[in-house]
């Protein structure tokens, strides 16, 4: 989406880490507009598909989820929660996801009220790098019995794994961008859908 | 809000703790259709104030703030994090916040970028109780030498303090629904505007 490439050259900074910050408009301060853009597009790459319910994860998902869904009739939207709640249910679909940045593995839960048998789920997230928060979904979603329509993400480090093995899996799997860097630690931009 | 009356009404379910959950479209699955009406609804009660900025925080606030950013010429929302990120900068405003469900206090953070001297915010949640969590965004604000324009919450628990304490400060609250329990447990709708 050249839209998203050149609002990620404009506003995006890399850190000492290479790690992109979009935190003027994806993952801390949201521009609304732009979330509309990019809902516009999501709804583009799939009106080949049926989709019944959105699926995303707290915290940054769920604006981008929110927003989207106005796109596709207003489907139900559901996100996935990293912590233990009061307010959510004990009867629970589950799966354990790796992160990298914690050095551990956590919880994703989902109430068995919100997602069903044959619901198809768009999975929609902010990124995607090795992938395994996006795995963890789709094992929730296949627990319940779902099917998983596709899974749209904004952001695809395509230099991490996530991308290929969803692809290899036979995943519906469209990125609004794919970046990588190279060796002055500039991002490029992979061909995308 | 008679529209949210009516669904919390036909949706919401008290827990045994006396908890009102209404996760069915407010905090883990998301009406967005129903978040639609409450924006607008945030718009004619907040119509006679300038908003620069929503300010809310993870995660269940997210979802309701991005629907009504659009309803307030698609300004800028900012969610405050309630945990460490790598992707927040170094240089944040914080506030302390006690959280009853877990006995303990713990930060909120606002990147300086996002919130800025003059700012005229709209504190957006999906929930007031004892009101820790907005009186930290309050902090929050004005540690940046912006303006509190108002508070829109969607769901106040009038027999908790948070509303009182909020109201005598002399901040622009409006609550979409404003309850209490009878005892037998049943919800009682509290006037609202």
């Amino acid at each position: 989406m050249k839209l998203l490439e050149e609002k990620i050259r404009s506003e995006g900074r890399i850190s000492e880490g290479g790690v992109l910050k979009v935190d003027s408009f994806l993952n801390h301060q949201l521009d609304v507009e732009f979330l509309n853009e990019m809902g516009k597009e999501f709804k583009r790459l799939f009106s080949d598909v049926e989709i019944t319910k959105i699926l995303t994860i707290e915290a940054s998902g769920i604006a981008i989820a929110s927003i989207a869904a106005q796109y596709f009739g207003n489907v139900p939207v559901v996100f996935a929660k990293k912590t233990e709640s009061k307010n959510l249910d004990a009867d629970t679909y589950d799966s354990d996801v790796f992160s990298f940045t914690k050095g551990k593995t956590y919880k994703i839960k989902v109430s068995k009220k919100y997602m069903n048998k044959g619901d198809k789920v768009l999975i929609l997230d902010d990124f995607l790098a090795n992938g395994f928060a996006t795995l963890g979904m789709i094992d929730i979603v296949k627990k319940a019995e779902a099917e998983v329509a596709g899974v749209g993400i904004v952001i695809e480090k395509s230099f991490q794994s996530g991308g290929k093995i969803l692809r290899e899996l036979g995943v519906n799997l469209h990125s609004l961008a794919r970046i990588e860097f190279d060796e002055k630690n500039q991002i490029i931009f992979n061909e995308n859908d």
